[in-house]
Order: structure tokens, then C-alpha cells, then sequence
């Protein structure tokens, strides 16, 4: 299991939320409260877009706590959007090409959680990526394999849907093999301009997931907070648990939801997976 | 590209040929002469048997010259068979999962060479991976995928058929592609007892290979040599390129050949890819 | 703060200890019960003598719970007398040469603990070192200048009087820079043939030390278990915090206490620092 | 032995001078033409200015070419000027408190040569550092060391003399150890606003060094190259090697001589130990 953290808004440096907040992302590579596994130590990634070409891509295999290449980019970044994973592996090895978020040309993925049984329908599953997406897989991990289903699906396209019929996809072919409520997932994906998040698990019982309430809202309750004032009315933040302790910040998003975030457009929706 | 050793004899300390010789396994890492690369400084990696049970294995992502564990281990290990391998990567990844030796229960197998047009062939060849092998891959080599094709071949009943039947397979695919003289390759292949070596490529143009000569014969030409006192009769060195500089220590394996590395038993044939 | 172990006995494999026992090593690496930290993510290493020359040492930068090479290592590896470490860093860098236990020739050293107030003294502390010793200190931990220290004191000739002088000198700087309480430690070295281990910390609140109560005992204690079978008389083992759950089976090392580690001529006595 | 980079002018991506041209930095990583070794596999480094604060700085222990994180952020940073080196190791251990630049505050090293009988005067050199400075020490090699010695001699307030008295410093203590021809240097430093360079050895035989031609006179002679174009006239760069292969694109840096980088102040003039 792992823990991840989107931020969408006025451009800033990623340190603010990796590591000068309570219960940063980084203290909960140590110490996470929510996570199947207090301990999410076994590499970490970031993404970020800065401009109209790929985002940029940093990964590692140690813990992002004692990384200091990670803390220096995080200080000298500055980016408007940008993912950031920290990763507890379920058995597949700690090598770069394993760490959050994938990318594929403009596109990033990142999950947590996993594909129970994955051992059994690996090869299954390889087989329904698209042949000529199938070069582009460099890992070994289900997530990574779940973002090329996706694509093959249709994500560029239409990015719910595709998501819906990757996961019909994977409950189909492990229902085939006996294998029960095989998905469990959150997951944060975007083209550069919008982030699509997602909720769901076969048995409903999904991992935690939470997005920042609206700006003004907390100045309101918050009128003395600086780290308030400083940031715009666009920006939103959804991580897989809640950092700082401030209550009514956040929002949990509902169990088997998907969402858009896009300030003035978001929305949040049930979430179903599309037999395919 | 890469270079790679394989000792089979009286147990020794691997540090005998990966540092003390001259051009040393190491010194070709960093100077290869006979290479299609000079440099091999894309991870390493050594297997080696002790006893009835999977052999151990040591793998880096650094280059070898620098590598103080691999110095420690060479030093403090004594092994009767042991594969030794630098990378010299083609594109994929320097991560672990991609260091030669690949294990596969009891087998090691390393790889020198590559797949010519292997990104436009690589799915075709993956589902031709027994399913229950399929799991066990963890890389994205070409090299890899190889030895789990030719295990699906039949590796572990008869190696030499084996191997020839996953060159056939990998000729027939890439054929059907437009893809010309695809297959350049030196192979060790090991179950613990007996290592079979191999040298083809489909253009009779294929990398170096060389087999130490009799122990007695080099006695004979190098009266005052300490090296070949202490070694037994039975030892057998098989490598990339020649370690050392005297003449007559060395035959080359011929074009288009393999063989059975087993004192007593030794034997050198013609190799030929089998159509599937 | 860190996590070691020390054996010494019949040869065997260290992964009984490092994984095979409940709250073995590696579970101490992610979920420590008596540490300072819960979690020890911040490099590793083994020391082990297997014959007459220096021990051969094994470190990495990760954590040790996913480290693949070690997993190896430890089970290829047979040695009567081994010394295994688990890190948490105080703040030195992560790097090779601040992983535990380093080597002076034929000694081994590891230390759990530090010298509080160490930027402060850490110059004063390193001109004590014998210049010809000067050269062979790598990295910039606490814990590898107490050990030049102790080695420029006499810890060869008579390893007690060595470590006694190495923290009367650390107290008295530590005094001259009006530092209060600076020692914390528990250590264990080695010649290769006797081990001594050192609790101890200024203020008299070390860190925890165990020892395994007599393999004889255990067998009267615990008539059905295989492992005290296997195990000879001679066996000791030496931990930061019990392997296992046995009650009964560990001895706790005194407050400011030292011992010897010697089947049959086994001490355990009051340490005080020496002033020098 | 090494080879570094600066480059001083308006903001560019250091992909441009690490990748893009021929003979780029990353080439020379594999294939130096004028080092004293054409192999520098031993960790790289890379700091560069974005504004008024300390510069930032990503180190790796890998080989250059091979690092897929400098590659993104050479793509996706943009400097006005920053430091690059790629390390050959002269013996130290290759970690990330080797690699250069190093940083001090604001300021940035970096060193290609080496202290000749290092190990035999390091414990002298060592204590020269100012009190003060001595905790900021991680690493082991002599190039830090040259740095915090330049810093303890008024590198910050006179760059020119602060090195002029670490050389000075180094050259005495060497010769009261009768080692000869103790200096080897090509360095670079910065405050962030200005570059100084050094190329110096005691026997007047130092590695090479160039800097690049005037802007307005390249463009004179090759009117159709693009690159020249997109360039300020501001732009300086200082190599240990030429970038490309162009006739009169670079002067040599004369034997021991320093210079300051400042469009329109820039100069060159002798350089002289000055005997402390």
C-alpha cells in the first residue's frame, strides 16, 4: 500500500506539502495513520508539470524520508500541478521503474492499493494492453499495469470510462479465476490541464481518500492562518490522508466515487466499473 | 552489450578471476577489447552453486569497478560454479530485476547480445511464455525473456533443444515482422551440475567466445605458472574474452556452436536453431 | 538510534536470526518495540569471520527489510561468529561507509546509541585519533570515531581499558563544551575470536542490552523446540532487543556493564569510564 | 581525475550543454578525450542558481549516463548558471558526499585533480579548517577538503587570495612531508553572482581547461548556427574539455592562471600559491 498526494493550483514549491506541513506526506512515509501499513518506505516519485510538454518525472528506491535529492527539488521546483507518491511495495521489487506515477507522453497515473491474486492474471492482463502500448511498460507492478489497461481503454478519451473499463476488465478476468474482490483502488491521473481522481473496491471497503475543502471556506474558519492566505482559490489537494490536524479541512470523497478537479467544473459521481 | 565468465572446477574464491588476472573481469568492465561496447558499467551481477539448492545470487545497479560488496563477496566465498556478469545496457532499465544472472529455481543464465527490433516483437514473444513461468519474470530484458522462453521450451529436459527451439521461436516471430538477423547471442546456461554454452547469431556473425584449454596442456606450455598448479584438472573457464594474455590459454568457440561444459564429457557441436 | 545482534558459536547461516525468528532482525528494522525509533530504514550491514584474515562486511544504503542481496547473503553465507546492524540515522548521511559495523584490520565494531552535542565536540574528538589511523576513518558518523577513538586508546591490547579511556576522553570534551549527558551506548567489537559488549551512558539510562540465557537451560525450559537443539552449549547471542517471545530465554546486560563473550570464561562487570 | 562544467548567461536548460551537443558532458562521461582517465562512472552532480537563495543541488552515485532523474532535470530546471561534474574516483568512496559541486551557503566548488600523497598529510589539512566550518565536512575526499581550507582562508571575502592560501597551505605541509608536485587542479566557484576558475598544478602541467569564445565572434564565423543565434552575448561556459568540435569555438585557459566570469569585468591573470 502505499500513500500519494495531488496539488492543483497557483504554482507552488512541492516542499509546502511534502515536508513544512504537519503530518507532511513525508512524515507519513514514517508514521501514516491511515495506510494498510504505517510504513511506506520502499521508494517514492514525483511528477510535475510546468509548461505545455511532458511533466517532469523524479523517482527513488530509498525511503523518501532520508532522500536529499528529493528535498531539493521540492525546494527549487515550482509547479501549478504535481503528483507525489510514496510506496509500500506488495512484493513487486524496489527499482525505479516500479515507482509512482507512471507517465506516458502528457499523462501521469498513480495508485494505492492492489489487485488481489495479481500473480494468477498478470499474463491475462498484459495481453489486453494494446500492442502498441505494450513497449512503454518498464515495471513489474499492478498499477503500473492497470494505468496501459486504462489507455488501452480509452483514458486520453474519455478518462472515467476508461478507468471503469480497465477495473470491469480486471474483475471480469478474476471472477474467471475464482479470484474474489480482486480490486482495490484509489487513484489520481491527469492530462496537464485536469486531475481525475477515483475511490473504489470490489467489496466496498476502499482505501481512504480526501480532498481539501474550498479556500475561502477555510479562511473562514481559519481567519489567522497564513499558509490560508497565501494560497489561491483554485487550489485543490487531495491526498490519501489528511495532512496537518486542522478540523473541517477536508472532505472525505464517498465510497465507489470518481471525480474532476478543475475549479468552477468539479464535480464528484458514483463510480461503477463497465463490464467490457 | 555485456561480458561474462563462467568457472566450473575445484572450488574456488571468485575474486581469482574477477580481480587478481590480468584483464580481469573487472578491468574488462571498465576496458573491454573485444566488446561491441568497451564500457560495461551498467550493473553486474554473480550466481553461484554451493551445494544441492538454489544457488545464491548477488546483483548491483552500479558499475562492478567500484562495487565494494561484490569485492567482499568474491573474497569471502568459495564456489565450484559460478557465472560472473557486467551489463552494458541496450535501453532497458539498470535495476536489479535486469542484472544477469536470471534464477530460475536451480538454473542461472546469462546473456551476452541482444534482439535486434526486440520492442516491435516483445508482446508476441511474452505470450509465448508457459503461464505458469509467466509470474516469475520480473525484468524487461530481452535477455530474460529468453531464458523463460527457452524453459517453456523444454530447458530443463534437454537444454541444447531447448535453446534452439526458443532461437527458431524468435527468428519465425521476428520474420513475420520484417525484421532482418534478429537473434545475436553467447549463452551459459546451469542446473547446478552440468553448464551448457552457446554461440549463435542469425547472421554467423556473432559475438566472441572462448573456452580455456586442458589444464595439463597449459601446465606443459607454463612449467613455473603458480595459477595452473592450484587449479584441478577438472576446471573449465569459459568467457566473453580472454582473460590474461598468454598464448595458448584460450580456444574460441566456433560460429554457430554449443556445448557441454562437464569434464570427461565435454563435447563442442554445431548449434541450429529449431523451427516451432 | 539502531537495532544489532551479535553470534557467536557453532557456523551457521545468518538468516535464522536476521528472518527466521519471530521479531527477527528485519522485523526489528520496520517495527522495533525497545528502540529510540521504531524504525530503522537507514542502511544495514553483516560482518562475519569465516577463517583465519579479516571478517568480510556486507552494507547497503537501503532498508534492510527489502534489501534482495542480503536476503541472499544470509542464507549462503555459514559463520561462527557474525555481527548484523539495522540504522537509524542521528543525522550523518546515508551512505556506505556510515553503515555499522565498520573494520579496523581484524576487528569489527558496531554501535547503538550517540554522542549528544556531536558537531559541537566532533572536531576535538577527531585530533585525538593516531595519525596513522587518521586515514582510515570513511565516513562522518558518531559512531565509526568512537571506534579510531577506542582503537588509538588500546582497544587491540586490551579492549576494556580501550573503550573505558575512549569515553572518559568523549566526557571530558564533552564537559569543556559544557555538554551534559553526552554518551549513549551500547557496543559490540571483535577480534575474531572472543566479542566484548559495553552498555553504558552518562547519565545511567542506556539503551537496551540482552543476552541469551545458557543453550541448556533453554532445552530444560523448552523440551520440544528444534532450534535450541541444533544450537551447541557454546552459542551466545547478544541483542538490542529479544528475538522472539520466549520468556525466560533472554538475560537483561546490567546498567553500566561489560562482558566477555568466551563460553567457560563468559564475564560480565561493571564499566566505568577512565579518565585520560 | 574528473570533468566539470559551468555555464553563466541567460537561462537555458542544461540539457543543451549535458546532452544536446556533440561531444557532450554525458559523452565525456564514457569517452573523455583529454582526461587523465576517459572513464568518469563514479557519481555526478550537478548545482545550479534559480535566485536569491542557496543554489540547489542533485548528486548521484550511478554513472551520469545512465541516471533517467538528471536527464528529467535537465529537461525541466532552467538556470542561468549552473555547475556540472562527472567523477572519476582517485580512491575515496563513491557516495553522494563526494560528488561534486559541494556547497557552502551560497556558495558552489568543484575540483578535477587530485592532492598527490593525500592520505599521509589529510589528518594536517583537516585541522586547518576554521572551528566553525569543520561540522559542515560529509564526505572524504580532497576536493571538499580544498574547499573548506579556501573557505578557512577568506574565500568568501577575496576568492582569488582564499585559494591562492589553500594551495599555499597545502604545498607547505606537503613539503615538510617531502612529497613532491603535491597540486593537481582545474576549479570552479561561485557566489551565484560571479564565477572564478582556477588551473594550477605544482609542477606546472595542469589538466586542461577552456572557456568558450566570445558570443559575437562565434556567430561571425558560423553565421548559420542556430545555437549561437538563441545565446546571449552574455554567455560564458568553462570546460575541462570542449563541448563540440567547431575550430576556434575555444580558448584554452592558460597554465596557471585564474579568472573571474562576468561579461564586460571578465579576465584572466597569472595565478601564485601565496605562502601562508
Amino acid at each position: 500500500m502505499c500513500r500519494w498526494l495531488v496539488y492543483a493550483g497557483s504554482a507552488i514549491r512541492p516542499e509546502e506539502l511534502l515536508y513544512k506541513v504537519d503530518h507532511s506526506l513525508i512524515d507519513q512515509s514514517m508514521h501514516s495513520k491511515l495506510g494498510a501499513t504505517t510504513l511506506n518506505g520502499d521508494g517514492f516519485g514525483m511528477g510535475w508539470y510546468d509548461g505545455p510538454r511532458p511533466p517532469g518525472l523524479f523517482r527513488g528506491i530509498g525511503p523518501a524520508w532520508g532522500d536529499r535529492n528529493l528535498r531539493e527539488l521540492s525546494e527549487h521546483l515550482e509547479s501549478p500541478l504535481f503528483f507525489a507518491h510514496i510506496r509500500a511495495s506488495t512484493g513487486s521489487p524496489v527499482q525505479e521503474s516500479n515507482c509512482h506515477p507512471f507517465r506516458y507522453r502528457d499523462w501521469l497515473w498513480m495508485h494505492n492499493g492492489e489487485i488481489h491474486g495479481f500473480h494468477q492474471i498478470k499474463r491475462e492482463l498484459v495481453l489486453a494492453i494494446e500492442p502498441e502500448l505494450f513497449p512503454h511498460l518498464e515495471g513489474s507492478t499492478d498499477s503500473e499495469l492497470m494505468f496501459y489497461l486504462a489507455l488501452s481503454y480509452g483514458l486520453r478519451d474519455d478518462p472515467i470510462a476508461g478507468v471503469a473499463r480497465m477495473v470491469g476488465h480486471v474483475e471480469r478476468v478474476a471472477a474467471a479465476h475464482d479470484i474474489r474482490d480482486p480490486m482495490q483502488m484509489t487513484i489520481a491521473t491527469s492530462d496537464g490541464e485536469h486531475v481525475w481522481v477515483f475511490r473504489y473496491s470490489t467489496q466496498h471497503q476502499s482505501r481512504s481518500l480526501f480532498y481539501s475543502r474550498r479556500i475561502e471556506a477555510l479562511r473562514e474558519l481559519y481567519p489567522d492562518n497564513a499558509n490560508f492566505r497565501r494560497l489561491s482559490e483554485q487550489t485543490r489537494i487531495i491526498v490519501s490522508e489528511p495532512l496537518g490536524d486542522l478540523p473541517g479541512a477536508w472532505h472525505e470523497v464517498p465510497e465507489s466515487a470518481c471525480g474532476l478537479v478543475d475549479p468552477g467544473r468539479d464535480f464528484l459521481q458514483d463510480f461503477h466499473p463497465e463490464p467490457v
